[in-house]
């Protein structure tokens, strides 16, 4: 990450290269709620696939579902989150605007105190010692905290005149646990064993947004991992690990990324953590690894009247799995990867150059084809088609071959390939690399099995 | 396709194997939800992934995006949707319960009948005229024709005491006309060009669903070509080859898929197209071709206030882009490909295997590796760990190697690798295809080269 960097200057890039766009912006917006771009659809699409590589399709212990989210309002009876689950929101009674009690506290103490666990009283005790003022007008006259619950509600009716209230999920796990039966059954899965799964997650969150750190709706990717008890320590010990790995992995510095042991638990939860990054906004959540004991397997028991116990095959123990969750949101997640691959830098010549320095794996294009001249487009466009097939590429024939080079760079392409007279003579094109800028020469043979060798994530 | 498949049939496979389970079917399930499986999610994503290969990676005019679900309300009174979409709506005065009358109609005629463009009253006539009665309790006791609006609606209150009306958008396209004039500058496109997107979409539908046919959240992968009027009519004949061509190159037959073009159209549409497939309930819509004229960026321009004008650098004619709609359920498809695959064929020993015909690129596992007796699972696990990194994998060493065969072809597995005692002396390993059912010896370092060039999607 550049130290430069400020979220209006990464905003900026994100709107004019074709990342994110706010969303509904011909209507002067939406709230919190953003749309991806050419680029960016791209970026964020890679970031699942790696995600899904890495812990459904190599680990033999974990099987994915993708759930509906429109799920039966009893789940949210089960869950909690129909009669308890709420932020603690108060208003400004200045300026009316409504805000997360607890996030202020968060930002005033720039992440330094957790305040997921403070009781109503304690924040309002908070704000009072500390002074915490309105962030919109300035003033200092709020209500009581109160609860108020961020489930979109909807409804359906199948019936004349009858209506229900049905919800947008909150969170996907829930997915996992009324599964927890079909999967284990139909993949003949023996505990321990993990569901994963991508998908997306509704809040009314009112709080400002923070470009895509809190949005409205959000793309969740996590995994219940169902264990022994005399497993789950490790399992979450095991789970802190490998999220920390991956973070580092796409491309996350360690000097940015920590663990943030929660002091404070849920009723039901054995141990947790954050990873937090380092974000132009300060330390932040990242991701969570939870120990949720067996709390969500009982309570989908109760209330669905389903046996959820597993007979261990081996030791003949019937019991109630643990549940280790490791969640981390791919929204949070791709703006964490823009952070830190966003760098200027000063060229020989004075200029300065702004480069997005993503794993290759996860860069939106792989390569872009530039033809050096515009009469040169007829070959460039036969590359095109050759690469395309394997890659998302880009084209590009219009402007110096230098802007063109800085236009690659702002989306982090990590190879431009250029056409110029020589290619029709001999079939060899040079092939820049975006970090080094160095370039070699290459036969039109060669590239699939070049680029291929270089993109790769294990 | 099967000559013996009906529905309940492929839903019980569905279930039983981990392909599709009916949504948070622990509490009695919620009416046309569905969640994918272990093996659906991996079928379902690999669709994906080969219409976006085939539509955006390929294709240089075209440029993804990912729009947010929930939208600023004023995209939807542009839309027309909030004033007059809606499907006409009967309830049967007897057992209470209410159907689409559109749909009465068309399953009546077997799809023979295009009731979309019908008014209240051609549709009245028609059940009148045929004594449709009711499908749930045999009655004959209508009440009127009646609109009712399928957008589910929730709110959002960001101010005190404030709440704003939201919709779940019951189609993904108003994110790519939203988003034109972001995509146009920041892709520096030159129309024809095309926006595209995978996304879900949201109908509080009522009639019965048919497995995957129509469900109340169904993801989208469509793409809109915003072209000169004097092109609009080659792109729509292109893009109903193209479709036809993407279908038939996934697997489905040509004799099970046919054009269905529209008499009647909505006002503003020059021409209207599906492509039908003969699913076991019968001719049923796949996908859409849409020629939507100037409609949707006019009427974004009028209710934005934005210029939607594309300024042609080449002839410096000012126009109004004409939109072509290319759409198609990812479900729905998904559906179309599981009744294709499926096939039950007799064996030379009497026996009966069910056999998905899944073409390899969007079959779930690529590879499934069996340790032929349980002491080879060292040896085993470290070819699924090579293969893993390559591959979804399955990996089963729980029960005859026949049985294991029988599970794979029921699952779509186009390869199978068995591990066996001469594994450990010359690393080589058979490979079983599941079609011919041969098989042939194979070294384990050319594994990898061998199933990918197997199972490309060009």
């Amino acid at each position: 990450m550049d130290n430069n960097l400020t979220m209006d200057k990464l905003v900026a890039l994100c709107k004019s290269r074709g990342f994110v766009f706010p969303g509904s912006e011909i209507y002067g917006g939406f709230a919190n709620t953003w749309d991806f771009g050419p680029v960016g659809v791209e970026l964020k699409n890679n970031i699942k696939r790696a995600w899904w590589k890495r812990f459904v399709q190599e680990d033999p212990l974990t099987y994915g579902v993708d759930a509906a989210i429109l799920m039966n309002p009893t789940v949210w009876e089960a869950s909690g989150h129909v009669a308890s689950f709420g932020d603690p929101k108060m208003d400004c009674k200045k300026c009316k605007q409504r805000f997360r009690a607890d996030t202020l506290v968060e930002n005033h103490s720039k992440g330094l105190v957790s305040a997921e666990a403070m009781t109503n009283e304690e924040l309002m005790q908070y704000i009072e010692k500390h002074h915490i003022c309105c962030p919109h007008c300035g003033g200092f006259d709020w209500t009581p905290i109160r609860k108020f619950n961020p489930m979109f509600v909807t409804s359906r009716g199948t019936l004349e005149d009858e209506a229900d209230k049905v919800y947008l999920r909150p969170e996907t796990c829930q997915g996992e646990y009324v599964n927890f039966l079909n999967v284990q059954r139909t993949a003949r899965a023996k505990v321990p064993f993990a569901i994963a799964q991508i998908g997306k997650s509704f809040r009314n969150e009112i709080t400002p947004g923070n470009f895509l750190f809190r949005t409205i709706e959000f793309e969740q990717m996590e995994l219940q991992m169902f264990c022994h008890e005399n497993d789950s320590m490790n399992f979450y010990s095991n789970y802190k690990e490998r999220a920390l790995k991956f973070a580092e992995d796409l491309g996350l510095s360690a000097d940015h990324l920590r663990f943030h042991d929660h002091d404070k638990l849920a009723h039901y939860a054995k141990a947790a953590c954050d990873i937090q990054y380092l974000f132009p906004i300060g330390w932040q959540e990242l991701n969570g690894i939870h120990h949720r004991g067996t709390w969500d397997l009982s309570r989908h028991q109760q209330y669905s009247g389903k046996s959820m116990l597993y007979l261990d095959p081996f030791t003949n123990e019937k019991f109630l799995p643990n549940v280790i969750e490791y969640s981390i949101g791919a929204d949070r997640l791709t703006l964490a990867i823009l952070c830190q691959a966003y760098q200027e830098e000063k060229l020989e010549n004075g200029e300065t150059r702004v480069v997005m320095h993503f794993h290759p794996a996860i860069a939106p294009y792989k390569v872009a084809i530039l033809p050096l001249q515009k009469n040169l487009s007829d070959k460039a466009k036969e590359v095109y088609s050759l690469l395309s097939k394997e890659f998302m590429c880009d084209y590009d024939e219009a402007g110096s071959i230098g802007k063109r080079y800085r236009r690659q760079d702002e989306i982090g392409t990590p190879f431009a390939v250029t056409i110029d007279f020589d290619t029709l003579d001999d079939q060899t094109v040079t092939i820049r690399d975006r970090d080094s800028m160095e370039q070699i020469r290459l036969k039109i043979d060669d590239l699939i099995q070049y680029i291929s060798s270089k993109i790769k994530f294990n």
